[in-house]
């Protein structure tokens, strides 16, 4: 069995950790198009070039290298080289590292591909302008009306940031791949989730990417004093959220799975005084699952919820839904093709949805698609603590090269 | 029986009311020590002066008023002058203007007293620097602390404020009125509830102020990404505020009364994002009731219920316990002396607490105070939309007047 140089891998990592790197906080700052994150991207072509790789970036900001001609369909590893502010060493990073020490050991070996293989680092993965801008460009999912209105929290344009490192925007419009000519896409990820750590397993076998809705709720009563209005008189619209929140674990319990999940993650009260009645509260719900039809009855558990609370509290409720994502499956053939690989390893593994969107869930539209977790240690990631252990990076690396090869070579699945 | 003129009170009111009047949000800006503040101040010393009565401002910048010499214990009428920002017209200003028509009554009238009578527009009662600033100067409850570091919202010291219009702030320590003279202390206020509108009561007698505690409250958890931590995994901050919040209405019933208010009126989540579970909550509870025991019991109940959705939900919880202050009560003999007076005038009236605080609360501990309520306009009030019909402005003081002579005329009670 073929096994990837954990040293090399680690060295690798760790040198381009040092990228954005922050001595004060210990995160990593490469947020999309950012000074540390181009830095990167160039420095990653450079490594690939100079150890005699095909590598090239392309109009979207794509880093890509790789061995063989692009005359078959290729086959594809990926993940993202950009991070959150102050983030971790792990996510993006590991996936697109491994690649590379794939290639490496492909090359050392002169290993015999039927597929030319690439390597991927994708563009703005991580949200500062919306978030997973290479994968969409690749998969031909961008369009002109995003593209050009992207923006981050501090107003900058996406084409503005593109134009500062010398990018013309349009070109990210024309860098997506012909259909056919991407025979799979694989990605190697931290989990950013505590299940495996909890449960001893090393790997993950992801089947898909949950869907999520989310929803910015205003409910509206009426602000009251709170020493001279009578409890039974009141319009709280505060305790009208709390009624909701305390039914989520109901509304779980009747209408979703053990995949579902929903968060009360960001809550104003109007006007927010302490001696005030909360005459307005204005909260978000986030709501994900496996399923589009568990989804749609959350959906209606929520709002059936809502308004019985309203009514109850004397409230007006007003919902925006500001966003429904269904979820994407990865491909059957490449979970069962990873379970075989791990099985093969004697590697335990636990088949399971990520409830992360991950620029997987682009290429399922495009390609064969998979994707493999390795722990995060107590589930922390988009922070400094962020860490996973050598051996899980070690073991995710190994199976995904297991499950590259299968995937190059012609007559071994 | 007397009858105060409503309409020259109604005149004085509404001409008091142009101080500090906003045209575009229609609300009165009178907070405590601001130009239009003392420009109402100084407007009513020269229009007490220029009607013949004996009139002052005081150290601490309260403005007295009245007839007859100080020989004798006082009858004190008052209220407050200053406003909250975009306040309304009756809020203090009708106690004030009130005792402006009674001492208007008996001068014409020519009424003879045996008891030297007063009325009092006491300073920065709203809290703009903490509140009831003239109340606490006039019952020698201020201290050179207090003084000293009382500043507002913007950094703004109290000294300052009082320098900027020719005060000297120590003068304020000097302004107690000496034990024994002060034979009673009488308010008129809104009611600044919905209580007396519902019930369809024209006259609210206060019983007392209701104690209340604050406490600021921190549940800490643990922030985890919204999508990949499994709902029995999390450690939700604000799932744990939204199950004590459910259980107020419990809590009233077990350990409070029909007085009990206890309120959430300021929640912050920490990191406060739509997809992340909130690993922090820090918000506000305020409870009131009448009695010190009933307090006490509620405040431990609190403790208990929180203690146990801590644990339930892996939080850690602390809290802050801002202020405790003990009920106020107004004097038997007072209340039972306006039940007789509205009586005998056949006002419907209702023995009710005050859940906000009054300068009252101060004079309880120096005098015989009491305190009528009329009803406000749909219970609002600190606010431009604030009012009172005219005819309960009428009966309350003339309720005001009854109890006011029966207080000065030796022989009356």
């Amino acid at each position: 069995m073929q096994q990837i140089n954990l040293s090399r891998l680690k060295s690798s990592l760790l040198e381009l950790s040092k990228i954005g790197f922050n001595e004060k906080d210990h995160g990593v700052y490469r947020s999309g198009f950012t000074d540390a994150d181009m830095k990167a991207r160039y420095w990653l072509r450079d490594l690939a070039l100079n150890e005699g790789f095909i590598a090239d970036i392309d109009g979207g900001g794509n880093v890509w290298f790789g061995l063989g001609d692009l005359d078959k369909p290729a086959v594809v590893i990926g993940s993202h080289l950009d991070t959150v502010p102050a983030g971790g060493i792990f996510d993006g990073a590991l996936g697109v590292m491994a690649g590379l020490e794939i290639l490496r050991c492909m090359k050392e070996q002169s290993i015999a591909l039927d597929y030319p293989i690439r390597v991927v680092a994708t563009a703005e993965e991580e949200g500062r302008f919306g978030g997973m801008f290479g994968a969409q460009a690749i998969t031909g999912k961008l369009n002109m009306d995003w593209l050009l209105s992207a923006h981050d929290a501090d107003g900058v344009y996406l084409t503005d940031a593109m134009k500062a490192h010398g990018f013309n925007p349009m070109d990210a419009l024309e860098v997506a791949w012909p259909k056919g000519s991407m025979r799979s896409f694989l990605e190697l990820h931290i989990e950013q989730g505590p299940v495996l750590e909890q449960q001893n397993i090393p790997i993950g076998i992801v089947d898909g990417i949950s869907g999520v809705f989310k929803w910015i709720v205003h409910l509206k009563g009426k602000a009251d004093h709170a020493g001279t209005a009578p409890m039974d008189m009141r319009s709280d619209a505060f305790m009208g959220l709390a009624d909701f929140a305390h039914e989520i674990p109901r509304i779980i319990d009747e209408n979703g799975t053990d995949k579902t999940r929903i968060t009360v993650g960001k809550v104003e009260l109007k006007p927010g005084y302490p001696h005030t009645v909360p005459g307005e509260a204005i909260f978000t719900i986030v709501a994900r699952d496996m399923s589009e039809t568990v989804m749609k009855e959350l959906a209606e558990a929520c709002d059936k919820t809502l308004l019985s609370i309203a009514r109850r509290h004397r409230l007006r409720y007003e919902r925006e839904e500001v966003s429904w994502l269904a979820p994407d499956y990865c491909s059957d053939s490449m979970i069962e093709l990873m379970e075989k690989k791990a099985a093969a390893r004697d590697y335990k593994y636990l088949r399971m949805p990520s409830g992360a969107g991950h620029d997987v869930q682009f290429f399922t539209q495009i390609s064969e698609a998979g994707l493999i977790f390795i722990p995060s240690v107590n589930g922390v990631s988009h922070a400094p603590d962020e860490w996973s252990h050598w051996h899980h990076v070690e073991m995710g690396s190994n199976l995904l090269f297991d499950v590259v090869l299968a995937q190059c070579q012609q007559d071994e699945v």
